[in-house]
């Protein structure tokens, strides 16, 4: 991911990064001693040769071995599914490890310190249609037609498309929203999502570098909380809508299309294809991955995969079919 | 239903909405050049004789034959259900057909343009007991004794009655609350529905000419939504309480003396009785009827009509002794 | 529980309390003539020689034989389990017998009236760094290093620690917040519970005399409602972090190191221990104790008690091999 908000402190050493971090193995003087400066911590498919990677769960392996990165935490297990020339970090606790090496390069991205420097939407954007008491932060762009309801927050890091509608009490950060969105009221977009490496007396906050992008023509429904990215996007597709109290957890990618009814639950990671429609209650586990063209139905829980097509329903959801050949409502 | 707050902008000859919404099948000569002027676009049981109706499902059949409408939007199978004298238009698409014309009578209910014309309450209502930063719009009547929170927005066509408590960060339209409401902090009354026509690359929004209706000494919980009718209005009885994050769609009706726990989820028109107890996230579907005296356990998933004095649950919300049956707890 | 928020505006006479509310058996001339002070109303284990209790459920003997209350409100099924010396008086309706008591040594705690004399934040507490259209109310302490986002109302009787983060549109009542805890946007805490006694025509509001006690190093996702107890504390225990749209009814305590993903939901009076985690969208009945160590799949309902170190899931939960093994995905 190109990472458009976030400010990177880097580069630095990698032995720098790995001497100051010290939850890992004992590591080889070579790796201790190792000069090259980092430039960004990334994803396995989206590190580059002067990046460094984590590989945390075998789920990842068909991308783990074609990592460009220059260095890859993970566990000795795993060293062999990694391409050769990939200097290989053996770390206990993988993801605090990742996690306190992006903090060293974003800083800013652990908890959401609010902008408190803003002005009034009408200092700065004379020609939009606003509401009361709305407030705008810093690299803030709202496109031509854009309405702004009361009590909203645009804080920080938020492009905006044309003719747009976001209601009242919003709150916005790092987003991209394209045109003809609909944000309705109470929605908060783009927060830190609810990621950290459980540690007794005080858990490490886990950084949250991405952002929030809702493609053009798609709605947000009232007191929805779609959360940004740790090093990745959240994403709605296009033309997709969202009812009330939704939530969307960091890393998300819906497709184009969709329809997810109110009060659904959407775990970190998960991804989701075009026109899949979702009934109220329904929540999806993380880390999973459902196809194209998928009905779930109303307050099922979604635990595995689901393919391109399927019709599925219940807790665990399971075939329509099945689900009510195995209830009989009497 | 007599729609008191969205402006009507026909009437309209029949012969003009069929020509300009054009997602029906071949008409008759006859309807294509019927100069009869429609007034209104009402349900099957509201509709009078200078009014359009539509009739999508088998569910309303008993309402169809009894229908007073001048002509209804429906399929050419359903033809033989409707009174010998209502002009029958077949479509392949009723509700996108009547939702268009819906929008071509009600042009300001299809999305909630914010009103950014507000005044602070103290200007407009000088007696009432409120808190700050608190905005009104137009069309809004607030009975003596009301007290209303800070950074609430009562923005349009909101009848209030005494002695209500109306809580800070709440957001009214639409509706009319009777003495007595309690809306708590957060609260969302009145948007417009999750309703829509799916369409690729970009949904037909449904036009919402209801609204909300709250019944006296009722109390909505924090952060509830609850999404005025399409064509119909969404009531919550009398002394009826809903705890927080409860979320009531489009065109519901719930009864009297109904509590309703937290993260319950109503989906669209579905029909409560009186003294209905629903346990908390317990979810029901879209288009069912909940009879008097019902208890729906917590986290039940409801997807059949059920009887008066029953007691349910499960998912899906079975008797509530077969639900104990069936699961033993180790 | 000491109450360090709401006014006593006893005390009353044991006499006069119970010949003005008069939902209760017919009494004995000695009760009734009974000219003792009472100076409280309190909980079977936190009541002195001098305050008045309540035993309403067979769950609590263990706690009623060891009272040292003067008198108990309770049923004559019960008497026998309570000490000889507690004056023990019969009621048809226990809770409303001991609400409407309890209103009268708490007449405030009913509703949560709005504090309407607020103040800008940066009027009463010039150093700390907040946003825009902040307000606070009266007894309120915010401890040094403390940050408030935009539009919050600190309304009454809130004590906030050292180097905590306060989002946006967030409300806080009757609660202690300890240092370094996270309360993120739209949060709301101490507001009332969900408790009443259900009546016809119009309930019985019950007084909620409680607070909300949040640990340090904890945090509070956006859009989640924590609602303050009854007679007793809602507790939040160190290092605990719940994510968005969670609730937390009435007089639920919450141990440390806990994890409470997006979504669940916890009804009133509930008992979690340490290192508690919770999978999104789960539910916890009322009046249930968690042990230490549980992990609670995302989804589940869980309707029991559950041991020390379990995993369960499903609804109703249970041991999450047997969920597994009764539910085949296909």
């Amino acid at each position: 991911m190109f990472n458009p908000f976030f400010k990177n402190a880097g580069p630095f050493k990698l032995s720098d990064l790995l001497n100051e971090c010290t939850d890992h193995s004992v590591l080889s003087d070579k790796i201790l001693k190792d000069n090259i400066l980092i430039f960004d911590v990334r994803n396995l498919n989206e590190a580059t040769s002067k990046d460094l990677t984590f590989f945390h769960s075998i789920k990842y392996k068909d991308l783990a071995i074609k990592t460009k990165a220059y260095a890859c935490i993970t566990k000795s297990d795993f060293f062999h599914l990694l391409p050769k020339d990939c200097i290989k970090i053996d770390s206990k606790n993988i993801l605090l490890l990742i996690a306190m090496i992006t903090t060293k390069f974003y800083p800013d991205s652990i908890t959401d310190t609010n902008n408190y420097n803003l002005l009034n939407i009408k200092e700065k954007f004379k020609d939009i249609v606003c509401g009361k008491n709305t407030f705008v932060g810093s690299n803030i762009l709202i496109g031509k037609g854009t309405k702004v309801g009361h009590n909203t927050i645009i804080e920080s890091n938020v492009n905006i498309g044309k003719n747009c509608f976001i209601g009242s009490n919003v709150i916005l950060r790092n987003s991209i929203i394209e045109d003809n969105v609909h944000i309705l009221d109470g929605a908060v977009v783009g927060k830190k999502g609810f990621g950290f490496i459980p540690r007794n007396l005080k858990n490490f906050r886990y950084p949250h570098v991405g952002y929030v992008h809702i493609k053009k023509n798609s709605e947000i429904g009232c007191g929805s909380t779609i959360d940004r990215g740790s090093l990745s996007v959240t994403t709605i597709g296009e033309n997709t809508y969202l009812d009330n109290q939704v939530h969307v957890a960091h890393n998300v990618k819906i497709g184009n299309n969709c329809i997810i009814a109110g009060q659904v639950g959407i775990a970190g990671s998960s991804i989701l294809g075009n026109n899949v429609s979702i009934g109220g209650q329904a929540g999806i586990s993380g880390h999973i991955k459902i196809g194209n063209n998928v009905q779930i139905g109303g307050g099922s829980g979604v635990i595995k995969d689901i393919a391109d097509n399927s019709k599925v329903m219940g807790y665990p959801a399971k075939n329509f079919r099945n689900f009510l050949k195995n209830n009989k409502l009497k």
